[in-house]
């Protein structure tokens, strides 16, 4: 029963549609438990035909699974929030989500799910008119997936890529126990102050890109060179412990006490991804890749929005 | 008349008690019109007393001064926010404010005033027992806010020390724009992106301690070695314009678009501060000057509620 966060699930950003049915099957099979999913990452259709199908193949319960999946920034109104719950659910085919997330502190105007879905950033792709704003508190979006719960949609509730600044006025308003913050971590930007503060709150912290660049290069929002994976502290602790680079960087993470959602295709490194309970790194190991924290940010809106989409909104600074 | 918020104004954050009469009315005979007062600065019965003498003297009539105040963080609650601002009001001997401002976006426990004032951070210094957190949304507290602008108490309204995500979900509801966002910001913490997006919202941009440690050093919070004020860029432009290094700190705070409010007890320096609107630093001076960034921020709560009130809170991660 997934009554807890499992500490390393499978993240579905970026894996493709004609993928997603087959990874979320092989995931499942190589003994995933939790799957991170999200409107935004255009897949839960195929990620809920793998998850039917492993299902109906007896690899697993529906009650075995922690399903997560996001909110997107169209849906913030509060008339809005269950028709994008309800989109996500049909899409994966469950009934319920174990958490729903809202995505990021941002609001976007309203896209009808039958004008574009999902609908991304962009309100008008054709007329590049950028982002567009919705006046919408974030305290009104969290009273609207408050009702999810008592609905049964979603177990828990919780949010994204906020800052300090926010959770401290989300605690203030909450009438339900935001469950799980979910942050970009990773040993270049290692956030102790911000997980140190939600877990003072009691929630829970999951660490997406947990392995750095990775996930951007192919973005073009990192380098090759940015990699941790080449780190002397990190090829010291693999070689010390026997594991990859990689399995090092997720240990480190789960080390740390944050739950990790790493995402690849390949069978054999979903495998190696889940294979790091079989070890601890040492203090001086964990205190050596952390002191690699150089608050280096890859998924920082207060870029890309500007970038991609020709409006300048910061959300961390 | 004070129209608009005056470039460079005074600030009395540290100004002793029996020093505050004299040097408010020093700051306004050097040609001072904007003081940034707060209650929490525990001096604002005598900054009003240095008003009144002023204004008595006919050096400026009521109309001329553009005077700033802080709501305290412990009067958040939308029934204690006109209580803050009319005690504010009656310590300075005014009928209104030009601008009050939220001092910090946190919340703490009410103290009574009769119990305690200015209230500080510690909800009861002699139990030790750290700061108290309140249950009160930032919107809760803006709305409260925005009543006193209807009652004529304040002219304007406005945040300090507000991240850029705060800053979006103010704008989503408010109903009275903010005027002013006030922040730290000098060459060591330059804020480029939160000034532009307050910019981009209308909100205009005030610095605090705009030359950087100085104001620090005497609370144990930065080191002589931290100051801007050696800086050969800083020391290169001061040769080129023949002012002093603290004149091209300032001037550059002025010239990039937000307004400063440098703090001084001497008078010849008071005329120093304001003595920087002749020269106009060269666009290569400005971006040499801006280039010292190290997003180095001196007065950060999840630093300092730590180690003074055994409270994590930080703000700004």
């Amino acid at each position: 029963m997934a009554d807890t966060l499992p500490q390393i699930g499978f993240g579905f950003w970026k894996v493709a549609c004609q993928d997603a049915a087959n990874v979320a099957y092989e995931a499942i099979a190589a003994g995933y438990r939790h799957l991170d999913c999200a409107a935004d990452y255009g897949n839960e259709t195929e990620v809920g035909q793998g998850i039917a199908r492993a299902i109906a193949d007896g690899l697993v319960t529906r009650e075995d699974l922690w399903i997560t999946s996001k909110l997107w920034n169209t849906f913030h109104a509060p008339e809005h929030v269950e028709e994008g719950c309800r989109k996500s659910l049909s899409d994966l085919g469950l009934d319920y989500l174990d958490l729903y997330l809202v995505h990021f502190p941002i609001a976007l105007e309203y896209v009808p799910i039958d004008t574009r879905y999902p609908p991304e950033w962009v309100h008008d792709p054709d007329a590049q008119s950028g982002m567009k704003r919705a006046k919408v508190p974030l305290h009104a979006t969290w009273g609207a997936m408050e009702t999810l719960v008592g609905k049964g949609l979603t177990k828990r509730i919780g949010v994204c890529n906020y800052n300090s600044g926010l959770i401290h006025d989300l605690m203030s308003y909450a009438t339900v126990h935001p469950h799980t913050l979910q942050i970009e971590a990773h040993p270049y930007l290692t956030q102790e102050r911000l997980i140190r503060l939600a877990k003072d709150y009691g929630i829970e912290v999951t660490a997406f890109s947990p392995l750095g660049a990775l996930s951007y290069v192919e973005l073009d929002m990192a380098g090759q060179g940015d990699s941790v994976l080449t780190e002397p502290a990190v090829l010291a602790a693999a070689q010390a412990h026997g594991k990859t680079p990689a399995q090092v960087v997720l240990r480190w993470g789960v080390q740390r006490g944050t739950s990790i959602i790493p995402k690849t295709s390949k069978p054999e490194r979903m495998r190696e991804n889940l294979d790091i309970m079989d070890f601890a790194l040492s203090e001086e190991e964990m205190n050596a890749i952390s002191a690699l924290n150089q608050n280096r940010r890859f998924n920082d809106p207060g870029t890309f929005t500007e970038a991609a989409f020709n409006t300048f909104h910061p959300i961390y600074d």
